[in-house]
């Protein structure tokens, strides 16, 4: 299994002449071999013309050959083995176990999407059926499904090395989607994305689909994946990073001739409300488990929780020392990227210096690439004075604002910009007082969770993993989950349109018959 | 019913003081009484202050009391009588039968949305259980429902004082979401607007709901809509106009601190490809219906047939000869406002003026407020070489593009941009032939009719009223029929919330329960 630094252009490993990049060994900072090729402006026109060309075909793939498709990506990515893992874990610097968590993850989104694609029900299918003898009017035939919107350009990212990079999430809704995609390869890990690249490439050969279905470009600078976004032929974006990333790409978009969405999942500090019977009950279990939340993965989580309001008094100070105990006891972990190690040391230690924060506790110092994790308080007066406070410190970094009573947490509540999620730690007797948060906690975010923390997300039909603004650009959608199908998709009417040139799913012999939806109708009993 | 002139901003009937603006009499183009008041920044800040107030409750009202609330809209515009029809008439110039028709449309898009209302089912509501025994990880309870966005501004259409104005498509998905919706009225038909606004004003005070429910702005100028699009209380836009105002309005959401949707309806020639053997068949029958449809309502539909394709040879000439002879039959008709005829002629004459057009056929001269309906032809490579003769004339204008054949017919094809409608006339022989068009079609346009025109846009759940930019702004979106509510609602997802902190319609015993997807599953048999 041998790397090549090629692109994968098609059906062609192509040597990318627009620069190099190489991988960092995360841990030691020593540079990877292979050196990997650039793609040149012609090398990415090259890969949106072979995926326009697929379009069409790819898109009228029965759903069950996508299904099929799916599956073989997910089997050939575990058949990469150690290969696969042993690459991945010396680019993130992510312990084993996690690489090999992420990993069934990212098979089990595949597989999530390949389940759905041969339930049917994914494509929204409505019929109103003619009414020839209306007055004063008769009512055409109507008949609506949801076609994709066209190539997907697919940013891989950093923190996900595997479940939302090549063969992520956005990738596995894209393609269920019927949408060809070109992944623009997160420049730390691109030895994991030749790897997993390759696991497409192959099973796109397999099933014999067309060409262009799948590319993967390396981008030795940003030229690359702006001249993506930018191509007529790409008609969404998936995005997973940083602000200032995700809002380039929203500009680039929204310039084009024809403006593109693009689904960037941006930033969030996590709100953890403490409401106060809970903290009374249980302040030291929350925050042991509040600092095992913080740390995981060193921090690295879209949702890790980067804020905690609570009411100030005895019972947070037992929060306070519980988590810094168990912080004391965890040690400090390997960042992604030297560069992501900087700038948390940067975050880290502006508030450390802000004249109204407290240093609460420090984790376990580490070598020159880890992050030792920091936990920080002010109150809320001063939380509210100081928007930088709101800013995310992307790592196992933590601010504790102390709030007069629960008026006042709700005041810092509401002065929040949008969030992927909102946990609520909660005791029968806190619900009066959770119950007044919820409206705004609803507005606030994407998804509400009690007595937990938004890490680990759970992939399923009901997750949201998305939110307002800056959370995401586009708070209607959702990254994580059968759901995130909806962003690739639009919908089409057939007015009158006979049955011979009807898509197999509206025919009146359709397979999908089931799960129309008649004149606006859930389907039900077949009796 | 006196017209007042004011601003209505809640429950107060305010006058605006920031300039004046009229209604001007279509057909004489003479002012009509009384003076309206151009409301100020501060009275566009009250407005949004009240919806912002009015959008937690409001959402949370029974779906059931909200459909009471858009049957008693309904109600009260008929309630209106001949006072509405009279004054709509005299500001729009169009006949009172189209008139009564389109309250009679107005009327029933807030009934189907009353009735989506106490069905339930719309929003999307899943379920994923938890696993407690699951291994590794125990699985989260995941319950997943739509809530509303946030206060809407409408803006009123021209060419649909009623069906998307006041009371509009726009308005009615919004506010059956859950949306507060501040409309900024069309300048042409303040008076309309008015009478409707008051209409929607009853109702909230005779339903009892939050006063901010609904308020409606006059406009002296383009402050105040650009001023309430830009307002942070905001938080999405339903428009139908111009391409010029769309992109207007776009450019304002995208450069807040917090990006908004707009959902704009912009423009489209809507193609109509004649298929040979229906040509044949049929020529007479099709240029006699073109004719028809092109002049409905003085050509000012969205959806209004502005392009027509075909094969050159004798039976296109055919239904030129049947076209041309049906418009000399149909008299001019007034338009809308004196810059929209204007516009309309500007188009006519420029198009007259192309070397390369060949002007086919005018309707019967009319007044001077009238619009002349005009046929014109080219060829395909004219058509190709020129793309000033892609855009919209607004109005009773048509362009034939004379084809060398079907691979030429197809190369126009897919040099359009996205597009509201494509209609195909064929007969069974065409099947073939139009089958290999179905894909660009598809990517083309938000509907797809056979043997029809696509002026007359039922109102149903299978009707997608959209397209492909810069039909729309908003590809993915329809602004008629049911589906239309979906623009204005994001998912939220509950997280092991305990049942008495659940929303209604995710608790274990919600009415809507059967509408629950569970683990991906559609609804079904209860057995």
């Amino acid at each position: 299994m041998t790397l090549t630094g090629n692109l994968l252009i098609g059906r062609q490993s192509l040597r990318g002449t627009h620069g190099t990049l190489h991988a960092i060994d995360a841990a030691t900072g020593t540079e990877l071999e292979p050196a990997f090729g650039g793609a040149t402006p012609q090398q990415l026109d090259h890969a949106c013309a072979l995926a326009w060309q697929a379009f069409d075909p790819y898109r009228e793939t029965a759903p069950g050959r996508r299904a099929d498709f799916l599956e073989a990506i997910a089997a050939n990515i575990l058949a990469l083995g150690d290969a696969l893992v042993d690459r991945c874990v010396a680019e993130s610097g992510l312990p084993r176990a996690r690489i090999e968590g992420e990993r069934g993850r990212t098979v089990g989104q595949l597989r999530l999407f390949a389940n759905m694609l041969r339930q049917g029900d994914f494509l929204e299918l409505r019929v109103d059926p003619a009414q020839p003898e209306r007055k004063p009017l008769p009512r055409p035939d109507l008949r609506l499904r949801q076609i994709p919107l066209g190539p997907v350009a697919v940013f891989g990212a950093s923190n996900f090395p595997l479940a939302f990079s090549v063969a992520g999430g956005d990738t596995a809704s894209a393609l269920a989607a019927g949408c060809p995609v070109i992944v623009k390869a997160h420049p730390a890990h691109p030895g994991t994305s030749e790897l997993v690249g390759r696991a497409i490439r192959k099973a796109v050969d397999d099933l014999d689909l067309p060409e262009g279905t799948f590319s993967l470009l390396f981008d030795a600078g940003l030229e690359i994946g702006q001249g993506l976004v930018a191509d007529r032929r790409i008609k969404a974006v998936g995005f997973t990073g940083s602000r200032a990333g995700g809002m380039a790409l929203m500009a680039i978009a929204a310039a084009r001739a024809e403006p593109i969405p693009v689904y960037a999942e941006m930033s969030s500090v996590n709100p953890v409300l403490l409401f106060p019977h809970a903290l009374a009950s249980r302040a030291e279990a929350i925050g042991t488990a509040f600092a095992d939340s913080l740390t995981l993965g060193a921090g690295q989580f879209c949702t890790n929780p980067g804020l905690v309001l609570a009411v100030a008094g005895d019972n947070l100070d037992r929060f306070l020392q519980a988590a810094s105990a168990r912080l004391a006891t965890l040690p400090a972990a390997t960042m992604l990227t030297p560069g992501i190690h900087r700038a948390y040391c940067a975050g880290v230690a502006s508030l450390a210096g802000h004249a109204q924060v407290q240093t609460v506790a420090r984790g376990p110092a580490g070598s020159a690439t880890q992050g030792q994790a920091a936990l920080f308080a002010t109150d809320a007066a001063a939380f509210l004075a100081d928007p930088a406070l709101r800013h995310e410190v992307f790592g196992a970094a933590a601010l504790v604002v102390r709030c007069r009573d629960l008026a006042e947490m709700r005041g810092v509540i509401d002065a929040l910009e949008g969030q992927l999620t909102a946990a609520l730690h909660l005791d029968d007797a806190d619900h009066d007082a959770a119950r007044a948060f919820l409206p705004a906690l609803e507005r606030l975010a994407g998804r509400l969770l009690v007595n937990g923390f938004g890490t680990g997300v759970e992939v399923g039909h009901a997750m949201v993993h998305g939110g307002p603004w800056p959370a995401t650009s586009d708070g209607r959608s959702t990254s994580v989950g059968s759901l995130a199908i909806a962003r690739f998709l639009r919908p089409v009417c057939y007015q009158d349109m006979p049955a011979g040139l009807l898509p197999a799913s509206l025919c009146p012999d359709s397979p999908q018959r089931h799960s129309w939806r008649v004149d606006g109708k859930l389907p039900g009993c077949a009796g």
